[in-house]
């Protein structure tokens, strides 16, 4: 039965209409209605979205990255509103380009919907990825929707290299000696997701609790429960810290999704190096050691294997790294914290924790999918 | 429990192997295995897959398009290899390519699955995916693999202008008195998915049959059948023939994956005029007519909104047209039947089907993802 039909129904019997769905729709008023919500790109691609294929302007070399948010395995429904999920969508694929120290230009979406989807819902998941867009000036050009059973957002995230930097920084290019800077606080966006999973609340209790209508087993006026939170629900890539760290000299660089130690691994992997990190170093948020003690988790085991972390590891030399930090750390004026957690050492693949003057191995745990 | 503990057991017990599952591997090995499939690009690209994001190397502008296909909607496990459904993964984006004139040059594959999906399967998908490449001289330079409960293979595919064309052919460009021309054959594959419908055969009277070990409802010794089949299950994009157009003078293209009528309504939107489809022009397959006779099908329907068609249609002004037909019908020597079916008219939105000299409003019918 079509949502007019029941809402007809539902009107006459004096009962509230029923949300139209996405299965009241068929695939081109979906498409429109969806588009409508993009912001219009300042430069107007030449043709698309609304052709076979979008055709946009591009330079001699093109950044290209692509993931996917399944529901249930990226995100929840029940913590995430529908605009944080559309924004996390594109800040992933976001994370990536600024690992490379490349400036986001044009993406497509790819959505898989089960037909029970409320509009309004998919509308504000749009809106989310609008959102992003528009901060970090990326046009969206196109996309596909179709059916299927569970809820997933696919986005493919063009980029270019940065004109003043003139390169863009991969995983490989880390020199023994180098220093190891991480950004932001690893560990702090699984600490939020472990709050959301301890705190056993339903969805109702949950919306309650950010909207400050209850107070519950979350206490949001906790600034470490509250960054926590923000950090794991609402990441936000590291644009501007990865094209200062290209123009500034960084000789490689990463996004630690995965986990740090498990993406320290893969740049040294890269690199044909090895690397030292030192425990003392590794960067705590205020009150983040304090949240740990007392909900009984392992500090190290959220920085280094937490994921979720959308931040960047990057190497430098110890002379460029001082033109930095005399600069109030960051050329481009960014606020995000950047840490020396350590240092690149000489052999191939020995990556190691040096706590209290003693080194043990660091393996290369981390975020595994399928695991 | 793994598949090494799981085989060590059913070794000592002298039970067969269990093979190997998406859910033994971790993300990293599953991607190594997968790429392994893939041959090496031509020209290689200056970095990637293996970093955050692939570098590529492009020119002034790019196309780009994204397509999903999801397990039970676009495909069925029990009709397609999967090597078949890898294939038309990529097949279906280079179609949107061909329908621009273009010439696809760099793909991204977004895998999600399910962990019981076994790895021999994903590597002939994947297979699969190689080989189209192969065919189009794509190169696959990354991707993204996730767990999901349901099986979907999304691709995103880029391209460029094709030099001697020196344009590329949109939907928007029609003009009255134009020819209406339609590549290949419109209901086949339509045809063939019914076909595997009301066979009602599983799946393994249908590898029986296929392979020819056992003879069923089916009669593929029936070349109508066969044909139909082979255009449902291993549809290739009409790449040749939309370079053609792109050369030739086209004045509008697009790919009629949504159904001919429904597609023909696109182009005739955006390029702000109608057209007349002569009945009488539609093109058959040779036993098609009886086929659907036999089966009590009806043809023009199956022909106008099968849908699964990843045919082209184009415009083109009757003198370019007498240039191409005199040369065998495509410079670019393509076998692909080009069919003229109507003409271009002056009234928008006015899309006409003439039978027996009489006219009547052909409706937008299609394929519906959502419907």
């Amino acid at each position: 039965m079509t949502a007019r039909v029941e809402n007809r129904r539902a009107a006459l019997a004096g009962k509230p209409r029923r949300p139209r769905r996405v299965g009241d729709l068929d695939e081109f008023e979906l498409i429109a209605r969806l588009a409508q919500r993009l912001p219009l790109p300042r430069k107007k691609p030449p043709f698309g979205p609304g052709d076979d294929a979008a055709v946009i302007p591009t330079g001699a070399s093109t950044l290209l990255t692509t993931d996917t948010l399944v529901d249930g395995v990226h995100f929840r429904r029940d913590w995430s509103t529908p605009a944080e999920v559309g924004c996390r969508a594109l800040e992933v694929n976001l994370s990536d380009i600024a690992a490379m120290g490349g400036v986001p230009t044009w993406a497509v979406v790819s959505l898989v919907l089960p037909p029970d989807i409320e509009i309004a819902a998919l509308e504000a998941l749009y809106d989310g990825i609008a959102r992003s867009a528009l901060r970090s000036k990326v046009g969206v050009v196109g996309g596909n929707v179709t059916r299927g059973a569970q809820l997933s957002i696919g986005v493919t995230l063009l980029g270019r290299p940065d004109a003043r930097a003139g390169r863009i920084v991969t995983r490989a290019g880390a020199k023994p000696g180098d220093l190891l800077i991480v950004t932001g606080y690893p560990g702090l966006a699984a600490a939020g997701r472990k709050l959301l999973e301890e705190s056993g609340l339903g969805e109702d209790q949950w919306r309650a609790t950010r909207s400050g209508t209850s107070s519950t087993s979350l206490a949001l006026a906790d600034p470490i429960a509250k960054a926590a939170l923000a950090r794991y629900l609402t990441p936000e890539a590291r644009l501007a810290t990865g094209l200062a760290a290209a123009r500034g000299g960084a000789t490689s660089m990463i996004d630690i999704s995965d986990g740090l130690a498990a993406d320290l691994h893969h740049l040294c992997e890269a690199s044909g190096c090895g690397a030292v990190v030192e425990e003392v170093l590794l960067p705590r948020h205020p009150g983040f050691d304090e949240m740990c003690a007392v909900r009984g988790w392992r500090t190290e085991e959220l920085i280094l294997a937490g994921g979720d972390d959308y931040e960047l590891l990057f190497t430098i030399s110890p002379r460029r790294w001082s033109g930095w930090s005399g600069r109030a750390r960051g050329p481009a004026g960014s606020k995000v914290p950047l840490t020396v957690i350590g240092t690149i050492g000489r052999r191939h693949g020995a990556v190691v924790l040096e706590r209290d003057g003693k080194r043990s191995p660091l393996p290369a745990r981390g975020w595994r999918h399928f695991a």
